[in-house]
């Protein structure tokens, strides 16, 4: 039979699983001899049973007596015992933290005549005892019996305005005691049944709500949101009661064994005298900082220092915890490995080094991407003497200043002017599309992180500050106003943080970021967040596995990608090439009607690619450079079918013939879906001589590099590739032509259609390497067009919990993931030297970065700024174990 | 080592894989003790390790010389003794047939002295020798040579036109002499090098040239086509050669056991005396009734019978032989299962049965379902005196009548109008889709059976004769030209037969299919062909193990389908019921501003479905009817984005409020890419009613259903569900309404999104059933958009050999396969009593069925008129014990 409940000396921080977070660290504070009030842990795995079951495990109410037994025996009281009651808290706790989802009850062991001992035990403290009392009843009502919280707040106010109380420290003994018989009468009324008095049966309920509460609908919104499945279940610790709310000798505190804003060593924290945990969270009264308990209490401050030591020397980390002190006496409540911010995650973990508690492989886990990436974002200039009007939630990073305007098409009308705008709407559904596009920054008062303007935002890389509720947006009347008055019309400056979520009026300067004046060789070492990031960058370079490259268009973003560590391109579009002021060549091929008019208009082109790969092998001089073949359709560089439609129509007899003749060929090459329509390699097998050309392109500019002494080592990608028929046939046309200029280059192909890596077996007969292309990937393996679904409903798929994170976002393993996994096992079964990489936005991400490393792939492609956020997490997943944890 | 060559008495017809068909055939013939001219065959395995290693395999030169030695020694003469020479032929012949493909020779053995002992031979024929030796240049030349082969015609022209001859019979046995000099100044000409007079060097040489013609260009490409394996290579036959132009006591024919038009016993072929197989080929006379041979050669013509008859009870089946009589002596070169027509391969199986020579299992095995649709389709009345004007191919079947059209603007102008028309084409672009869509049939004068017209025809089910070449197409005059000076202008009735490829002039009356007739309930039994229909579908029924359901929309179809041997639907699209003159509830529906009109919309729409969903449980009741929720985006029921502006913009101020309404939600609804955008499922999550109201009106249905007596079987099913997720809300909201109703339905999904395969497992825990989508599934998985590809280069990708057949008309293994398969593999292990079907257009397709088959799919869903096939080849699928040949 499984062992169902641990002793607090039973139990390890190991267990989580088993004994949830909370339950695992209590543990591990007893066997460290710290201070912990006594107690036990009722397992996942009981609640499990009981979810699954519907009853209790057999042997679990007995296991439960047994500890509670122990527990009574250890303390000197017993659970209900009138005259010197043992009171317990019933808390829950899983193995991931959920933050205020699930239940809590505490003062448990309290009832007509044990209120008496209580008192007694206080020092004759009535008053203490008899809100205990109520306390319970208020809490257990609500969270075990499911009343509305509302009607006790209600009798509670009642009792105030009846008593003239401003507050609950107004109210005496004699007020909690007729308020006990309200609440009672309360729970009468809402459940027809009295409040249990027995202990016993309020300990056993109290258990049973907490498991329930596991299955709550927040909870399991919440799980969905945070990816943590949804069967762990969690568990329950029941711990004996201290106070600090027993006099000005007691008190309460939270407290960090370091800065966690900046990684300083140091005391940080805050303290309430005469106070419970949950008065410090509704922030009744002020906390003190934790050092005036050095004057209050000298010796719990002593012990609590010393505490924080151990703890920080034993976990290796910053840690944070809850304590209480009861009349002299310190308590542990809790503590944890504590969070911190981006900058003094880098701090914390390279003096964690210096000071011999963890190595530097350990010291590049403690880091992360995001945090990396936070810390490459413009800043504002900490010294402005901006407002600061209100705060919202930080939706999607960055600094924006810009007027602001209130509607899509100011948007996009100031924008074309050269304006730079944020655009405030109270939230933004799909027609915002142009107006986000055109603006900077996006601020809205309503909607979380998963609303439209977060979701979408983020997809753009552009920065948003969301749900900040303090502003009233009027759209009609082209402003918003903010607390204290502040009025801001259409047309004022605004700056945004969209790390901090910080709204301040007028223009912020921005600071550039140190860490990116470092990655582009201009950093200074001196600082210290500097150093410890080139510490950690040189240690994750060392050991990490995967390559990592660059997605660049061009010789200058080749060339910052090369000082921010890129070690190749990844993926070049060529496509890219064609836009600007030669549209026109593009559109004479598009319309050639002959032979002779196409090979005129392909002619034209080649000397100008040509030119084009010729500055970017330079810029990569010695490093592969992956050149993708044109891939979109070519309506994509004709006018719009709807508005050249219009035109044509209002010119009547008047249009032109240019523009007739355009507008048969815009009709003839429109498609319904042009994402799966003729683009990619169907385009070069289908246009004569537009492949042909490119290749031509790239071979002799490799050449010319090479007779210039140089060293150009093109990589010619195919794109779209569904079956390996279609490669062969690029791929003879290709070697033809390399082979009659004399230059070597390997040929392969994009993976991104799903077909392509089911039968990646055979495809690896015909391609030198593949490169997953995870955008078009996860659009056809999902069945998504990225353009239009993120924007119309990825918000409300991200609050069902359909997916924790968009999958354009963060790469989906089940689905997408398990077509690159096949790719990859059948591609290297046909071609063990197959080399694989992957070139979509997922290249940049870290929780795809770990599984590109897991699946095996040989490098990662993502775009300059994500290089050392690529570097970074590379060498994360060399260095964990199983490569998963990215936070 | 193996064994690379096996004389004719070694091999039999189940080695096709090594000797090749011809080969095997050849061997199986001898040893049944026919008259077969001696000879042996190198095998495939010997041309496989020549196209690998660029070499004979060792030992293969020993084994030749060795069946020589014994070839010469049962013919008592030796290849290139000069008095008395053994000739050989060098055929070459693969596992599969591939007409006109490879090469032979013939006469190999014969130089400037041979030929003296050949007219010895012969009786002292020196015309016969010399035109033997010339056709041996001019083979070998053209063959192993590769001269062009107009440098001999040339020749040959000339020197008739010297000698006044009008045909070859004219030229003397001293010109023919004459023109072996000429070609062998030819082959120097063009080679440098002397014509080999070395016989053993010719037989050499002609393996080899048979070895490389696996390799052509033409052969690799109709592999491609066919989806003949490429590494299969081909055997190599050689033989004594016979002669039938011996004089008027030989001859050559070519005979079928029974016709291969009808069915009937007896005796068919054709016989030309004083002639070589090349010459029937040629048609250069006229060849005679194979009766006559009893009066000209009656102890051949006896022997021929009893060969024909014993070949026949041998195979089993049809046979089709090739045979030579040389002064008298009957000599049989070739036999092979002969091809016949739809209705002949039925009435022969059920012939063949009542025979005793095949029982009823193989019987349904030895007809297709292909034949079975041929035979379905309306036929022309074969009474009619109208004037078949040219044949072009049967691109895609049906017979249509209508006006001949030269524009597809044409096309559907008279359309519009209600007028039947047949647009004619020199050949189609993707400018003429809508001029298809419009028309009855089409027809074009160029192009074959992969064709642009040909694969969008046969895409659409539409009738089609392509490349129809005698006709001359003027798209100008509007008006074409047939042989004959038959002049069909525009407007002028034509019919085509899409079946046989003939095109008549004026109208020629339809007749129904009988086989239609009788699936209908209507059919004549006493009709042999009918009998042979029922029989053999009354087997296939009690043999298959899948069920055959129909896509079903309407009680109409669905009671045909019923008719049709329908045991249920597997798909009824609810969308079609929102179309005519519920389009402006939808409408509605769509531009609802609040939830006050969005429910009033839907509570219009819910009783008008609840009334389409009663009928249709009428139609089937008892019958499972599986039902899909709404799939479109919702803008497919708005007018088009294009239209609309530019109707506005043309109406400028005076545009109506409501098309400025409308222009703006089109706007805000419209898609980039709508297959992939916010359809299926998504819009039931996102349209809050819209699924709802649809349950609740199945629910309904079927509940009246039951009230009054009958029995309902609802089937709900979810589209586009790609996340298990998705299928969990809305099933719960689904189960929810069904309770309160007081149903049971099941609740399962389409799996349609490659995800939806690939995550099959989570998926089964909320479905009941999986039906394969499998028109969108191949969407997705190759990245084609159906509507866009299929006519802009779908018919260039099959002339590249890049598949053999469209993947929307038989599923794609590879690809899309795998994903079925792993859904299947992964859907039972979570939920083993899961239903699984197919409700994509592949669940009428032959080659689908034995796939869906194999894959364990409990039933295939298609069009009514496809379920006859179905029912067929799902038979044929159970009893072929691989399942997997649907020919």
């Amino acid at each position: 039979m499984p062992k169902f409940v641990y002793g607090f000396t039973e139990g390890n921080r190991d267990l989580k699983d088993l004994l949830g977070g909370k339950g695992a660290n209590l543990a591990e504070m007893t066997n460290l001899g710290l201070p912990v009030p006594p107690g036990f842990t009722i397992t996942t795995e009981a609640c499990r049973h009981y979810l699954t079951a519907g009853a209790f495990p057999s042997g679990l109410e007995d296991e439960i007596d047994q500890h509670l037994r122990d527990l009574e025996h250890a303390m000197g009281r017993s659970l209900g015992q009138s005259d010197d009651p043992l009171l317990v808290s019933v808390r829950s706790g899983a193995k991931f933290s959920m933050p205020g989802m699930m239940e809590t009850v505490l003062n448990i062991g309290l009832n007509d005549e044990s209120v008496q001992g209580l008192a007694k035990q206080a020092g004759g403290n009535d008053r203490f005892a008899w809100d205990s009392y109520r306390r319970l009843i208020q809490m257990f009502g609500k969270t075990v019996l499911g009343i509305d919280g509302e009607h006790f707040e209600e009798a509670l106010d009642e009792l105030k305005a009846e008593c003239g109380a401003k507050g609950d420290l107004d109210l005496t003994a004699a007020d909690f005691r007729t308020l006990v018989g309200t609440f009672k009468d309360i729970v009468r009324e809402q459940t027809g049944q009295e409040f249990p008095s027995d202990p016993r049966e309020q300990m056993r309920l109290a258990v049973l709500a907490v498991f329930h509460s596991w299955n709550a609908p927040r909870a399991v919104l919440y799980r969905r949101q945070e990816r943590i499945p949804a069967d762990l279940g969690t568990a329950v610790n029941i711990v004996a009661m201290v106070f600090g709310n027993l006099g000005m000798e007691s008190g309460t505190g939270v407290a960090f064994t370091r800065d966690p804003g900046s990684g300083q060593q140091g005391v940080y924290g805050d303290y309430l005298q005469n106070a419970q945990g949950e008065d410090v969270v509704a922030g009744i009264r002020n906390t003190m900082p934790l050092q005036e308990l050095e004057r209050i209490d000298k010796a719990s401050y002593d012990e609590l220092m010393q505490i924080m030591e151990k703890l920080e020397n034993h976990y290796r980390d910053l840690c944070d915890i809850e304590f209480t002190i009861e009349r002299g006496k310190l308590w542990m409540l809790q503590t944890r490995v504590g969070k911190r911010t981006a900058a003094a995650a880098f701090r914390i973990a390279t003096q964690l080094v210096d000071q011999g508690l963890i190595n530097l492989d350990e010291a590049v886990t403690r880091v992360s991407g995001d945090q990396l990436a936070q810390l490459m974002f413009p800043r504002f200039d900490k010294a402005t003497d901006a407002t600061l009007i209100t705060k919202g939630m930080n939706a999607s990073p960055g600094a924006a200043v810009g007027r602001a305007v209130f509607s899509s098409d100011r948007a996009e009308e100031l924008a074309a002017r050269g304006e730079a705008v944020i655009l405030v709407r109270r939230e933004t559904n799909p027609d915002d599309l142009g107006g986000m596009i055109a603006a900077r920054g996006v601020l809205t008062s309503r909607g979380g992180k998963t609303s439209h303007a977060a979701v979408v935002a983020r997809g753009m890389g552009k920065t948003c500050v969301c749900g900040a509720e303090e502003l009233e947006v009027s759209t009609k009347e082209r402003r918003f106003t903010a607390p204290g008055g502040v009025v801001v019309e259409e047309g004022d400056v605004i700056s945004i943080d969209g790390s901090s979520g910080a709204v301040y009026l007028g223009e912020v300067p921005v600071v550039p970021s140190p860490v990116v004046e470092y990655f582009e060789g201009e950093g200074d070492l001196d600082d210290e967040l500097v150093r410890a990031v080139h510490r950690l960058m040189v240690h994750a370079d060392a050991s990490r596995r995967l390559a990592v490259r660059a997605n660049a268009d061009n010789a200058e973003d080749a060339a910052r990608a090369r000082r921010f560590g890129a070690e190749g391109i990844g993926l070049c579009r060529t496509e890219h090439m064609f836009l600007g002021d030669r549209r026109q060549l593009v559109e004479d091929l598009i319309l050639a009607t002959g032979d002779e008019e196409r090979e005129a208009a392909l002619s034209k082109l080649e000397p100008l690619q040509r030119a084009d790969y010729a500055e970017i092998f330079e810029a990569m001089d010695g490093l592969p450079v992956t050149i993708r073949l044109i891939d979109p359709p070519l309506h994509e560089f004709l006018p719009d079918l709807t508005e050249l439609s219009v035109k044509v129509a209002l010119a009547g007899d008047a249009a032109t013939a240019k523009d007739r003749t355009l507008l048969e060929c815009v009709k003839r090459l429109h498609e319904q879906n042009p994402m799966l329509g003729l683009r990619g390699v169907r385009l070069g097998l289908v246009v004569p001589g537009l492949f042909a050309m490119q290749v031509r392109a790239i071979a002799e500019a490799a050449r010319a590099r090479a007779e210039a002494g140089g060293d150009a080592r093109a990589e010619i990608m195919i794109p779209l590739v569904g079956a390996v028929q279609e490669l062969e046939l690029v791929r003879e046309e290709a070697e033809g032509i390399l082979a009659e200029i004399g230059v070597d280059a390997l040929i392969g192909t994009m993976i991104e259609v799903p077909r392509a890596a089911l039968t990646a077996g055979q495809i690896a007969e015909a391609a030198q390497f593949f490169s997953f292309g995870t955008n078009d990937l996860t659009q056809m393996t999902w069945g998504f067009s990225r353009d239009d679904v993120e924007a119309s409903f990825f918000s409300q798929y991200l609050d069902l919990g359909i997916f924790g994170v968009s999958p354009f976002e963060s790469l989906d393993r089940d689905g997408v993931g398990r077509l690159v996994r096949i790719a990859v096992e059948e591609g290297r079964k046909t071609r063990p030297d197959l080399k694989l990489g992957i070139c979509g936005e997922h290249g940049g991400d870290p929780e795809s970065v770990h599984f590109c490393h897991e699946a095996g792939l040989d490098y990662v492609s993502c775009s300059p700024f994500r290089i050392p956020v690529a570097r970074l997490e590379a060498g994360r997943a060399a260095l964990t174990s199983d490569g998963s944890d990215t936070r």
